[in-house]
């Protein structure tokens, strides 16, 4: 059966799963997006495509975004980057400041927020311009020149953002943040704005199934190595602390974002971007999670 | 390049990390176990073989015993399994009891040995003789009749396992442990004594790298779908709290045992075993994890 | 006004607050007790006496024989008992387990159960019948040769003491139970199970109120010194993770028991016991609480 | 003897004691003090003084100004302010972040820096002029009009106070504090950098010695009760996560500074002021805590 067809009918079959979950409401530009969308899109290595739904309506990618400035501050500081932050699960759902204390401003790894923080630390300590690094990346991955962040995304969450104030205070306090507290969140905030569809996604994380190989420009962005390194951080810690259980269930890394975005893949084959807004309560997208779910029983394949 | 000759460059260019770790010298049995000692097996699913160093010689194979006992109640109790032991990572150094009182008796995955109490409870309370079921199994798969439990490694776990019985009764303080404490804590101890060589290991793995069925009677032990998440939780749980660590350095689902196994596997190809008795801070073996961060590294195959 | 007309007035106001909490239910001896019924004694050092309700009625004094015990330890053991047991509150409701283990089995203070365990294990060291100590020590002070066990609630509270059968195994765990568990459980069930009348405990409480010294017999139980420090912990953690709320409405050093006991005192001057069953969330008697705040406040006096 | 003559011994007694702790070394103006320092200073509600020392030599008061600002608070609101703010020990030497994020944003109590930030926002959201409030009450009470704050302490605090800027920011994030949070930090590393000598604290302790009556003007500035439940706050959660050892060993209620600070009181008589820089690991006197110890155990006097 082809992708296309397995993705309809996934699409199809998903519906009764509707009204589970509850969108992301702590600002208001996330707050008053339609409850009842879902896109999904397939991109293979070898140049296949599928999609279904509303593949084609941008959302706030929030933490996905994670994934591309790790990727890029581990390509800068390769292993050293490990100095600063672990790739442990952070294994508690009250994760953000308590093992950070416990721990001395290590984040336990780089897509809590703290760990997040410290990864943005290092692309304003590398960059003059951070923001247009991270984008131009995404638009050169994604294939889209016309990505850009949410302006009014990124002043709410600046203007709401106490907890990672707190955060980023605290990273400080412990020697991990070394750029000034306002730039480090000023980027952080805006690459969380960034606003892409799943068509654009799916292509975007394609380079993670390629072991690290930019797909277009043929360019090694990470080594080989390197690559099965984040790719196993995405598999043990990409999903909050519902990690074991999307591994579990859905067997492929991937990150979520709280906008309702959902990408995954699997080495050497495809990437796939999911987006539905309705959350469960560990922020993750349940219709989301229950598509790539039958993806990977449906097809039989997935890294396990 | 042959399998064979990986492992064996391996094993030779591996010498060097003797020394960096320390014997488990909690009971005599394994405290006098020589600590210089390295065996390596590897079989694959298309029938070849390649082994290294000692890997006749039988080890204690301790936690790794729980992969088995797990895949015995994952077939018996399917899904309901995971009302009573969860599959996060436990994401901490000091996960025994403190998460265990957190979520009130629900250990946070079958590997930690709570839960694994837990699922030796299944097994006391399903079978008459757990004991010879467990043994059984490890038999079959291993293609060896005469693997036993080492009595005297039993009774020594038994005699000195204060924590495990405290861990006992605060499961069943939390009605999360339904047959005697003493019963379940024999069964364990036993389990854990186990001995086996690294030959035997890889064969006893690979019915999880072939999606749960056995390799040479054919049964399916497992559905594919149970194999994947048995996997799963394999890779994001397996190696205490250096899960993360193994994934990343690694990029294989295993087991470690403080007996200095480690067994891994590549879903769809083989399985390997590895034994050297000096264990790192968090009880997984030094050597081990090095001769399987070189095997995905040079033969360029991992599940990322 | 007189310490009766007082202790009329408040037996009397008091009585809207019965209802308010619920008797403690993990044993049916202590399940079957009517909730609606209240003792009060009051003994000052210079023979006065009050009392009001059901001040004759016997109740099992439960974590209330931890002061004797304690005093009992201290007089043997002086400051080296504190090696064993520290003397700062827990300050977390999640207390038993989770600092027990932070802190490598010293436990915060000899009135969570962890501690009270390593004190009745001091006397199990020390004396070859430390039960009758105990109880000898109790009816000299309490002035009253019938008072015993309750070998029904003993025997019960063996029965489901799950959670301190694993205390007592993660302390032996840590090197610091040396007896075996068993007798310092069965020590400690029966020390809980001691059955007293609020105005035995009153006068059983004398000593602390007079700086150590038994106030019949004069002899010095504690030296003054020492007295200062048990009536500080009692303070500072003797009313579990409400100990800070009870200094701060009451205003006196006293201990509590789930029996619904409250025994408390004023160094110099006299000692107090209210009973009555009903107990809050944190397991302290609501209507005792009340009555000893009432007490302070009416009579201008506390510590403070 | 006389109290005059008690303070000259133990001054003498005590002198072997330097050189066993550490000046706090976190600003300059801190570090920067000679560590062989000792003042003292006692005075009674009846009148008499006693010095010894350096009782004239003014230092940072630090943590000891938490005092003041909740007696101001707790006169304004009353027992409102409980919802606010615990009353329990946080027991915990990992207090700060930790306990504050299990229990959303309530401070354990008034004394961990969480707690006092709560308390100064009470104080903003009242006057105009906080600082001049507070300034003024300490004057009063002190009998000094030249009573300041030291700039140059109040600065540095502010350009090295990371941890207490993620403290105000994660109370922010859970709505309870509802100044501006640069607002907040600015009374508050004033009022830590308040400047005073022995002889002054002693003075402006005097009045919760006096169940919270102005002992020169009369004011009853909180209400008896109000007065016993602060100095019950102050006994058990004064001193950091070693209150339960000041109780223990002192067995007065008092707070204590990182400027090495202390003044504890015994309550109907006496207020006693201790300062020597050189801290232990909890950031309490080391000196000062001899001091006091030996205060109670030769003067039999305690509230114990």
């Amino acid at each position: 059966m082809s992708h296309q067809h397995i993705i309809e009918g996934i699409y199809s079959d998903v519906q009764p799963f509707f009204g589970r979950g509850k969108v992301a409401d702590y600002i208001p530009a996330l707050a008053r997006v339609r409850p009842d969308q879902l896109g999904i899109a397939l991109q293979t290595l070898d140049g296949q495509t599928a999609v279904a739904g509303d593949s084609e309506i941008r959302f706030s990618i929030q933490s996905i975004s994670k994934t591309f400035t790790l990727a890029l501050a581990f390509a800068l500081e390769g292993n050293d980057l490990w100095k600063r932050v672990g790739v442990e699960p952070s294994g508690n759902p009250f994760n953000s400041l308590v093992q950070l204390e416990f721990e001395n401003g290590k984040p336990r790894n780089p897509f809590i927020n703290a760990g997040a923080l410290v990864v943005t630390d290092v692309l304003c300590r590398h960059y003059d311009d951070p923001k247009s690094v991270i984008l131009n990346l995404i638009r050169s991955l994604a294939g889209s020149d016309d990505i850009s962040f949410d302006e009014e995304v990124a002043a709410s969450e600046k203007a709401t953002g106490f907890r990672n104030q707190s955060l980023a205070w605290f990273l400080k306090s412990c020697g991990n943040l070394h750029s000034d507290v306002d730039t480090v969140l000023d980027v952080y905030f805006h690459q969380c704005s960034i606003a892409m569809n799943c068509r654009e996604l799916s292509r975007a994380f394609l380079f993670l199934a390629n072991h690290g190989v930019h797909p277009y420009t043929g360019e090694a962005m990470l080594t080989r190595s390197q690559a099965k390194r984040l790719n196993a951080i995405l598999l043990t810690c990409g999903f909050y602390d519902q990690a074991g259980e999307f591994a579990f269930r859905v067997g492929m890394p991937g990150k979520s974002g709280v906008g309702g975005g959902v990408a995954a893949f699997i080495p050497g084959e495809l990437a796939v971007a999911v987006w539905s807004p309705e959350l469960n309560e560990h922020g993750n997208s349940v219709v989301g999670m229950q598509v790539l779910e039958w993806f990977t029983t449906r097809t039989g394949r997935s890294i396990f």
